[in-house]
């Protein structure tokens, strides 16, 4: 049994491999990224650092062409301010989840499982973030005898930092910028410093900015 | 309003894109073909023609490195026999319709639809032609506002062909094998000669050795 785990090198897929290493052991775990053309290859270099710490094989899928649309693929600015805000409905990339999913079940075989990081702070933005997508998405993948779980569908990002609070976060990529540091202003960078004040963590991230960050 | 429809060059889809085009209206539908590394190009060229003939766009989608497995990519000889026998078994690759859908429903727009090929006879080798599975496919996609229609599903191909007799079927290619003719051996010659023959419709096909029909 192979757990194939979606893994952006970001804070809610660098935390879904730590708690896959930790329940299923690193030796039944693979971490792959996903190349579909993002603005920058930041957070494909911290994926391979991270995988290469946790010690999971790492691989990416190249999914150039499949998908369009969203500032997330160099169509309009990077928003800046609340990652809730509406001006993040411009980062939403039609059929991501789903494209990623699917590469992620065809890689599997029976018995095998696919982890995905969607996270109930996604829900309002991205609909592929909701539970009902992920129920939906599950019973589609049981036709080749493959499980998919989404740990985190339920919990928040402060929560997700809070259940591992070991992982090495210290390596993560957020930003939607990809330059030498965190730029501290994008939607993801903003709620990446909430989360781990809202979680007590300690925040490891050199921003170029602070955040500003609302207090809970 | 555009229908996306899943189109191999082969005489279910061919029926799949002339259903479209009388129901939709041509203005209205594109024809994607899928590369994922088949033994040939031959079903690529008479998709091309084919949408040419009925006066619709067509596009490919490069899956190449998402799929394995199965003699279809190349992975051992392909058998020959009844299209229903086990040996057909080996023709199987795993998350290939699910890909496919996954792939045009990225394209897709809300409001959209995705038409996909899939049908009666399929049921017992392929998991991913069966009536749940695409009723578990079209609730995820519905996430993104897009409608997955699979109109043969409950229909064998002798009841497709008998549905649509007037599509294009003398620019169609089945065979598993990529030769100037059908080759007549291999399942998909078969099953489309016996297709023709229990639909009471002209095979319009030029074999190389005639298929051995299993009268109805």
């Amino acid at each position: 049994m192979t757990v194939h785990v979606s893994f952006s090198g970001g804070l809610d897929s660098t935390a879904l491999l730590t708690r896959a290493v930790r329940s299923r052991g690193a030796e039944n775990v693979q971490a792959v990224s996903m190349w579909y053309g993002q603005r920058h290859r930041k957070e494909l270099e911290a994926a391979e650092r991270i995988a290469d710490a946790l010690g999971v094989p790492w691989g990416t899928l190249n999914l150039m062409g499949l998908l369009s649309g969203g500032a997330l693929l160099g169509e309009g600015a990077v928003p800046e301010g609340h990652y809730a805000a509406p001006s993040m409905a411009l980062t939403v990339v039609h059929g991501r989840n789903l494209l990623f999913a699917s590469a992620l079940i065809s890689r599997a075989r029976p018995g095998d499982e696919v982890w995905l990081g969607v996270h109930a702070g996604d829900h309002f933005i991205y609909p592929d973030c909701r539970p009902e997508f992920i129920t939906n998405l599950a019973a589609t993948a049981r036709t080749y005898g493959v499980e998919v779980r989404a740990p985190w569908v339920d919990i928040t990002k402060s929560a997700i930092v809070a259940a591992e609070p070991g992982a090495p976060y210290e390596l993560t990529w957020s930003c939607y910028n990809g330059r030498e540091l965190h730029c501290g202003r994008c939607g993801t960078c903003v709620e990446r410093a909430e989360a781990f004040a809202e979680a007590g963590v300690q925040d490891p991230t050199a921003y170029e900015t602070a955040p500003e960050v609302v207090q809970p």
